[in-house]
């Protein structure tokens, strides 16, 4: 057993040294700051001729020379030289004005006293304190309040940024509002000890914020010199703040709530959701058509995601720049007490399709090559990546998703799509095994295989889309099957792409039949589902809500139905087929497209990631 | 003695798979990226009741099959599975088009034939190559090409902003003009080898920059699908460039050249730069006045730099925001061939006298607190850290600063003067010892302590400003002092932020005996030099032009005179005073003011930072 006995265990602050110069003949009066050195230059200010020089002070005041004399007592006359100093400091603020006082006395060749220079100080305790350690609590003057580290291992304090609305009636942002340091939880302290100190020489802030989202406060202390000129600054402090980043939430996490729209003709789609989510239990939000004025795509005006830090965590949506009849839904309806909202707006840019948020989504957490992304990767859908034409998310978007840095975004080619989203043609569903997911895609090459796995045991007669068409007539049109294998082509080089930087491997992904046909837009043929487009689903934990195919009765039942189950019940998944056709995917929508989840924040915090 | 006999070394790029679909009955012609590998999955498009499949191909393909059948015979048939994949590669580009054929024969329960699948694979070789290990040369193919890394064990290539002018009749920027990537050395090479394809399906460049000043170049190569329908991408590499950082240098560095204006009241000045230039032995540059205009601040126009790769460097010049009647000097005279250009337009910012470049300076190589600046550090000067009110350098300007990141700036206090140059108070000289150089500072109190000392041994009648003013009454003026105290307050502000931010030691100071002054403007009191302003020197190696002080004469020498090189010979540097009192001091500038010295780069390697 050992046991140490440990005297005094003492966290230095570094605060520099600041020079004070004091005069021979003169009383200098300071004013200092607790934790900070003065640096006395002896030989700048003495006398001509001095040779020698001793000090005297108050009980209350440390001092020390450097170099160290001889003589341990100061008292005694100590050899003035070109490098002499004398180092003042102090434990406590003072009990009143100037109630510490120091000498240095200078003395020539033979000791004989040439002058004497006094110093009046009084201290002051100034700190700006931050939680550093991110324990969700203020400490003082922690060494490290000044930067930014990643990790576990990491400190630096954090911001959220105050985008919630305290009022409900009138509100505003309340960072339009009020101070901006008005959040919950204190995530900054400035204290000021002494009253008789004139405050019209304390200055705080500048706040300027740097491209990697640091915000760094400075306060400084000011004294006049003398009457009619500007005064100096004496003392300087900083501190250090990350702004939190936007984070989104997978699939793969817990819901918390549904958004559907009602419509005029949604009756059938609002069921099944209704029941749905029911079954799940979950809370459905339903925006009524006085709000949603006939837009039913909740999945395209928004985005739900949060802020999160040590000391506090709320929700924040983020409002796409789309702006259809729903575009006052997140300011109106979502923002309030605890509830952030932020948007981006396009100033010179065209807003195209792509910008709904249909086409931005976020993968489950991955590992790719060891590298972790434990709050998973961004997705968005864009042009090719050469392309010098063809539409885009907008630059705002784009930037403000990149600007984040904890989810790393993945930049996929929809572009060949008429609507354009990624949620067209891939989700994400948990998964009992392997990486905790699987991704799901749509695949033509599926669809073509089990039709005419159907077709080549009898079936060939049976029809889509309630008797309008067989499956003989489907697998016998070239033009179709060309497009198919052009929507083929373009699935698989998003495939290849999702698979680089997720990390997956082919056991990872699940190919679902779906077939596509292209339709023409100013001479430009792009794709649209042929029938409802099953991978565009809600994920409510371990229920799916589908978009009801509608494709070929195979004894009694759907074929595409059944073969969806039997893909996805060997993951513990249950399928709920929900009506979406006349009022969803003949408006080129479908499921996921008229929804929206909140969902709750992740487990992992984001100031632990190592970047 | 350990002898190592290595069969093969084999550098193996990481190109990722592409996924290729192939169907029964059917010839698929494929274009296919020598280095890259072709993954079919065989299951995905085999004739439905398929249970086994065998694989034949030319010989100038090569293909294996996963998972490893047990018969290692390609031509018996295999058992076929859900995850049975074909991956297909080849080494060097087609001598035809076409050239290897695979053929894959899927077989039912009994071994009995039910369909072929055809593959005609084309193959060419196409990179997209740079310096990435920064050796001057390009490379074929470095795995590192497509990301950035500091430092000695880096990786990354550097691009040279095209910032210089090929032409000298009727210039411009070449990058305004031609191709951003005609910079001599060659720091990037595309080719495309097989001359039959069709290059229209061959698209380079996406070139997007982030915030970091890395340039990511796109290229890829479409393939029609069928006629009518759009192209898809299959294949893209991607290599990133860090555009090369503009870097400052510091008086440490070997001089090239100097500039100065000619005026007509200058003479006495430019004899004295003539003489100091010549025998310093290096090249004088006038500025004339048809060019000046006028306007004698050579310092303040301009700033020269470099910018630096493995394959080339050439000076850039910085053009202030300043823009006095030199404005067009940097661009009409210094841009040229392997002579670069850049400035920054303040758009809606007021440009004050803070944005003249006798505001911007740099110091030597330091090391602070064990980080290491090879390359020294900006300094510029600002108003005070927290003041509200005050004038500044402009944003623009400051955020090019900032963002080179080599020479991480320090912002000082340089408001309180009234013209606001922090060349009005500091300089570094190089020194044989210690750092290799000192930092000089203008001192009020060396003054006062200089004119005490000399009026002590009875030389107080002796007059400054040839015969205007006696020591004597100097060191009576209450307000002088007072005002000299308030400047000593300011620069030991600055010596402070400069000891933290440089990791010096007052040993590597030397206080310069200069008194300053107060002068009103619009009811803010800000200071001037009182006598010509020593500190604002030129450096041209171990001589020093220095602005002649005119002060008090001590048998028959100026005691300031005396004072300076009496702290400079210790340091092995020659002094060379030069009359600059009527044609620069009295206009508020001096020496430093009224020249500009480009000089050597660095020997370091600004990629070789540890950041």
């Amino acid at each position: 057993l050992l046991i140490c006995t440990v005297a005094a265990i003492k966290t230095t602050v570094m605060i520099h040294p600041r020079t004070l110069r004091i005069d021979y003949g003169k009383t200098t009066t300071v004013l200092y700051v607790v934790g900070s050195e003065l640096n006395v230059n002896l030989n700048r200010s003495a006398p001509p001729t001095s040779k020698f020089f001793s000090v005297k002070g108050t009980a209350n005041v440390q001092y020390s020379i450097s170099p160290t004399p001889r003589d341990t007592s100061h008292l005694s006359p100590i050899p003035l030289t070109e490098n002499s100093v004398l180092l003042i400091s102090r434990d406590h603020a003072s009990q009143y004005e100037n109630d510490s006082k120091l000498s240095v006395q200078y003395y020539g060749a033979n000791k004989e006293v040439l002058g004497r220079a006094v110093v009046h100080l009084t201290a002051v305790e100034l700190s700006l304190d931050v939680d550093a350690d991110r324990d969700g609590i203020v400490e003082k003057n922690n060494p490290k309040k000044g930067s930014w580290k990643w990790g576990p291992n990491g400190h630096g304090a954090i911001l959220l940024v105050n985008c919630d609305s305290e009022k409900t009636y009138k509100k505003t942002l309340d960072s339009e509002d009020k101070n901006i340091y008005k959040v919950s939880g204190k995530p900054l302290s400035v204290q000021l000890q002494f009253s008789p100190i004139n405050t019209q020489f304390f200055h705080l802030f500048s706040v300027p914020q740097d491209f990697n989202g640091l915000v760094t406060i400075n306060l400084s202390l000011l004294e006049p010199i003398s009457d009619g000129l500007p005064e100096t600054p004496i003392f300087t402090d900083k501190v250090v703040f990350k702004v939190a980043p936007w984070i989104m939430t997978p699939n793969t996490l817990r819901p918390v709530e549904v958004f559907v729209c009602s419509t005029s003709d949604n009756y059938q789609f609002l069921k099944g959701m209704r029941n749905l989510v029911a079954k799940s239990g979950y809370k459905l939000n339903i925006c009524h058509e006085y709000v949603n004025r006939g837009d039913r795509w909740m999945q395209d005006e928004l985005e739900f995601g949060y802020i999160d830090s040590p000391h506090h965590h709320f929700p924040v949506v983020l409002d796409s720049p789309r702006d259809g009849n729903l575009a006052n839904f997140p300011y109106d309806e979502l923002l309030g007490p605890d509830f952030g909202y932020v948007t981006r707006v396009a100033l010179d840019e065209h807003v195209s399709s792509l910008d709904s948020f249909g086409n931005l989504e976020v993968s489950p957490p991955v590992t790719v090559n060891g590298k972790k992304y434990p709050l998973g990767r961004i997705i968005i859908g864009v042009a090719f990546p050469t392309a010098t034409k063809g539409r885009n998310m907008t630059k705002v978007v784009q930037d403000f998703l990149w600007a984040q840095k904890v989810q790393e975004p993945i930049a996929l080619f929809s572009d060949w799509l008429f609507v354009g989203h990624v949620d067209e043609f891939m989700t994400f569903v948990p998964a009992p095994n392997r990486k905790g997911f699987r991704l799901l895609l749509a695949s033509p090459d599926a669809g073509y295989k089990l039709f005419r796995g159907l077709q080549n045991s009898g079936h060939g007669q049976a029809t889509l889309f309630d008797e309008q068409i067989t499956l003989d007539k489907i697998l016998k049109d070239e033009k179709l099957q060309a497009e198919n294998n052009y929507v083929q082509s373009c699935i698989d080089w998003n495939r290849d792409v999702l698979k680089r930087e997720l990390g997956l491997d082919d056991e990872d992904i699940i190919d679902l039949p779906i077939l596509f046909k292209l339709v023409e837009d100013e001479k430009e043929y792009r794709a649209v589902a042929y029938y409802p487009d099953m991978v565009n689903m809600i994920v409510l934990g371990k229920n799916l809500g589908i978009p009801k195919p509608f494709g070929p009765k195979v004894n009694g039942r759907c074929a595409l139905e059944a073969e969806m189950c039997s893909l996805m019940e060997g993951l513990g998944l249950n399928c709920t087929f929900i009506d979406d056709y006349s009022s969803y995917h003949q408006l080129l929508g479908e499921v996921h497209c008229g929804s929206n989840v909140r969902r709750e924040p992740f487990e992992f915090k984001w100031w632990n990631l190592e970047m």
